[in-house]
């Protein structure tokens, strides 16, 4: 980097940061509730923060409307009108009780480089759109990355069918937020459409903490498999049962815990496991527990290295319950498969890092994101920006202002460099 | 045993062992539920059990009264009125789901036993008097063994304030049983009245079934400490934070389960460790949980034992709270110190099992019972019959006839050889 090119990377980055920084808290102060921020899907607020995200659009040089899911759609034209896209994009819903900057710090980064390039009059030989999805999180209808799968064609139209809390269904939901529930296909894009989908986000983890960078290059969004267990065993009197009679559940659940934990810390390749919840019954201090339900989440890099970790593991805590004459029923809940990041892409996005001034550091995303449904449109890579104790969904959550200035830096350096996937790449 | 001695021990025990089936049945009817066995201290159906049992005394020849905390109190004199007695007993009040045997199976067989004394006209140097407890279970107002406490003078009146879950004081309970709170202090009697406590129960557990043995000569109550223990770490998203930089509360609970199981599996001496209580916070499937309550339920058959044992259990899951970086409190939330059998007053019941014919087995009592109260006035022994499966406190709680027999033939052999202490003894 020249002299001069670092002097003005250094003013739009403090600019950039500053004005990031603004638009969250603006857009955090509109939450369902005054003491913490809750926005979820087509509720009012999520409604005011979506006019907001389009005046910032606008602003921006962008045109921008509402998807038929409630998706805010930005469009900032290239050298010529009707261009394929470079996407960029996050959410804008929230968890209950959440942080500010899961979602929206990639979608207003997004709007504040496009503004840069406005006021300097750059275009390219592509259009870029941002898009802010309106149901990452899947809080109200138990259903996750719907305005993201409305965007790729893979929204499942069941779900209009299914309620809320309150009994209200999707579909009303999406009337009373003044959209037509029978055009959500309307929302689709074609893979024509987008050379590619870039993400920026926190991190919602320790590790770019721990390395002391401030972003990193997403290697891929891992895969989850999740398990739903029910050992049993037989309950009897604590005091009046020998210890070599006993077939106590949560002693059995126990030394499964520890087993999981030992072949994730062993991997070495990125595996990681979590009983996040059990239930012990009957539950009383005095009673031997005769059964315990609890859950099992598996992620790791690559769909090959899960699917053993996940057979290894089933395999082990089988004999487990086998010795301990233990019934275990075991069942798949859940699947997610691995999205990695396309290599064309990635290795945009860490000359890109590397052209603002640090070192490139590939990491997985752990948690799920909207470009595990737009991959089925678009090759897909991620930028991450490290958060404060690696603190995600929580009121916590926190990112230094230097450091959504270096994401943004890094975000608009991808841009100005970006090159369509050649053929061969 | 002469050849007439055992036909008429084998025709007493067809007779007895019928009747404390029948009338076991009779008073299993006696709930606060039609479809489970129910009977809580001090309702209605509580009072109406304490009816019938006075019945059964009065027709065995006994004088009943209900003392002042509702336990109900049968006295058979012996050679001449006034004399010390041999007080026999057990309780009468049920857990919720309640087997039948529990309590009843003691207070029965101790009323059929003088039942038929008096059938035969037998009268002893020593009275004999029968004691229903009223509350050994302690499910109403959550403190245990208030009956057995009222007669040893060790009630501590402060509970008179504690109230059920419906807001009803034990002192407005006791008045609408028709008993007067202000003279509990009337029901305590002093240990030169006894010559001994003696007590028949099912064992609660597996062991006279696993030993082939209908009954068993109880060495000892043993004593039980109860910790309450609260582990925390370091709550995180379940894809985000690699296994190395987890501070994983259940991970470190699961290898605490682990350990006392193993402390206790190597002992090889009666020590039983029970985890039977566990809460992971926040609790759901993808995310580590910061915070684990759980509650540890230790006995051993002395005090002595116990106490190492506590002390070696501690010193290892702190051990283990340190090496994980998780910060662990626990509580002692139950002390019950352990309650040996008198030698003098266990030797006889042994004397009265081998002349019924069983090999004398010595087991300690995992369980609570009347006795830890009653030690405080007089020396204590208790007979255990085996109930099937080990299975108590569930519906599904079980005596055979035959058992229910043998119980009563070698009570009713310890009655008509007993020999108070002597000196030296």
């Amino acid at each position: 980097m020249s002299e001069k090119n670092v002097a003005t990377a250094a003013r739009q980055a403090s600019t950039l940061g500053e004005e990031i920084v603004s638009r969250i808290n603006r857009l955090a102060a509109i939450s369902e509730t005054p003491d913490n921020l809750t926005r979820i899907f087509l509720s009012p607020e999520h409604r005011v923060a979506a006019d907001l995200l389009m005046t910032w659009m606008v602003d921006a040089g962008m045109s921008a409307h509402l998807d038929a899911i409630g998706n805010v759609c930005g469009r900032y034209e290239g050298e010529r009108p009707g261009l394929p896209c470079l996407m960029l994009g996050s959410h804008y819903d929230t968890v209950r009780d959440a942080g500010r900057w899961d979602g929206p710090l990639g979608l207003i980064t997004a709007i504040s480089c496009v503004a840069d390039l406005h006021r300097r009059g750059r275009r390219f030989p592509f259009a870029i759109e941002v898009t802010g999805f309106a149901d990452e999180e899947g809080v109200r209808f138990a259903s996750t990355l719907l305005g993201s799968r409305a965007v790729a064609g893979t929204f499942n139209e069941r779900v209009l069918a299914s309620r809320d809390s309150a009994g209200i269904s999707m579909r009303e939901a999406l009337v009373q937020f003044g959209l037509d529930p029978d055009h959500i296909g309307a929302a689709a894009r074609v893979r024509s459409e987008l050379l590619a989908y870039v993400e920026l986000h926190i991190e919602q983890g320790p590790v770019l903490e721990a390395k002391g960078l401030p972003v990193g290059v997403v290697s891929a969004i891992a895969g989850a498999t999740r398990l739903a267990a029910r050992l049993t065993g037989m309950a009897g009197h604590a005091g009046t049962v020998p210890m070599e009679l006993r077939r106590d559940a949560l002693a059995g659940t126990a030394e499964m815990i520890t087993k999981i934990e030992e072949l994730c810390l062993t991997d070495g390749r990125g595996l990681v496991g979590t009983v996040g919840y059990i239930h012990a019954m009957p539950g009383a201090t005095n009673v031997i527990p005769g059964q315990v339900h609890f859950t099992i989440d598996l992620r790791a890099p690559t769909d090959t290295h899960r699917n053993r970790a996940v057979t290894d593991i089933v395999r082990q805590i089988e004999a487990i319950a086998k010795r301990r004459k233990l019934e275990l029923r075991l069942d798949v809940t859940h699947e997610n498969r691995t999205v990695p990041c396309e290599p064309w892409l990635k290795t945009q996005v860490a000359e890109a890092v590397a052209a603002e001034g640090y070192p490139v550091f590939e990491l997985p995303s752990g948690a799920g994101h909207d470009g595990m449904a737009m991959v089925d449109i678009a090759d897909v890579a991620m930028i991450f920006v490290r958060c404060r104790g690696g603190i995600s969904h929580h009121p916590d959550e926190h990112v230094e202002v230097g450091d959504a200035d270096a994401g943004a830096r890094v975000l608009l350096r991808l841009i100005e460099n970006f090159r369509p996937r050649q053929a061969g790449e």
